[in-house]
């Protein structure tokens, strides 16, 4: 298998799109699909396919098809999904107590395992299974949990400082849900959700 | 000005980061700015900033550099965002309720005027300004209220029928939360917050 730093960004996202579908269309009921089949669920080209799946081998029959639990398997594996990835998480308002309490996240690997608030009024409280701790304290529990992945759900002013300390405390990949552009060292990945980005998309294009 | 329809998918995007970028140089004080320190924030070439301005025709001033707050209204009325758009919302559950009680969105322009769910424990519950209505009325409700976009919340299963029965009600965009991929007719917007997906794609270059 090639060294994931070999195969395209774009490639790699693709993956994550085609494991996306394969999970539907097992939980469909579909035990084999093919390229075409695929392709044509994400309005995609099949050679397009073919092409990112040859990246990592040869994963079909010709003529046959895809087994989807097989590919499942294998793509899970190729994208380090086979594992549970354990997650810090700073700030505990809206959107973080919904992560907090969103089984999906966990069904997919990925398990927040220490939760952090600045607000006396959240820190202690119980929330799942987990205690809000002081976000004084990240650098030091981020350290002995050996955490290497974070979301920041503070508000937007609070965010660049908390990814300042979390990369400090070693973290590696951010997830942030701050509308804003953090400034992050090289070598640290952050991906953004921007909730009102996501909406600004479907209105430039809308008559008023 | 050019109609927007000209304008590649990709600059209306960048437009987006650019809004978000001003708003945060406005917030932190900045009344001026140039291309090059827009360039640099957003870690981008100058270039490219003048080149997706110059679509729109003349904004700044040689040698002065861009009004901050100028090209914000600028910008906001390029994007259709110097108005207030409603939505409904389908699915009060985790992140369905963390965007009604979210402050963020309507300052932003966005304001969720219909809440729907299935479960009867939660319809007729007040979150916010809001009563969760049954999901049942969801069609009549939209076209009463003259509402065009919705926002998708509900667990996966129910995705596809909801987006169906809101392409029906009339609805022009479509942002949703469930991580799966919708069968949505041309013509209507579909824009997706993966939120399993963004954190996978902080880890498939991360050495394990």
């Amino acid at each position: 298998m090639v060294k994931h730093m070999d195969v395209p960004e774009e490639t790699m996202q693709r993956m994550l799109a085609y494991l996306r579908e394969l999970d539907c269309m097992w939980n469909g009921g579909k035990e084999k699909f093919s390229s075409q089949s695929l392709a044509s669920a994400l309005h995609m080209n099949p050679a397009q396919i073919r092409k990112d799946f040859s990246y990592f081998g040869e994963f079909g029959t010709r003529g046959v098809g895809y087994d989807t639990k097989q590919l499942i398997t294998e793509l899970r594996a190729i994208l380090n999904l086979d594992r549970t990835w354990r997650l810090a998480l700073i700030g505990v308002g809206n959107i973080g107590s919904a992560l907090l309490r969103n089984p999906e996240l966990k069904r997919q690997g990925f398990q927040i395992v220490l939760a952090f608030d600045k607000d006396p009024r959240r820190i202690g409280k119980k929330i799942g299974p987990l205690t809000v701790e002081d976000v004084a304290t990240v650098r030091k529990r981020i350290r002995e949990e050996k955490v290497r992945l974070a979301i920041i759900a503070t508000p937007v002013e609070c965010a660049q400082e908390t990814a300042d300390n979390l990369v400090r405390a070693g973290i590696k990949g951010l997830l942030c849900f701050a509308p804003c552009h953090l400034s992050i060292p090289e070598g640290i990945r952050i991906v953004s959700v921007d909730i009102p980005m996501a909406l600004g998309k479907l209105v430039y294009h809308m008559e008023v």
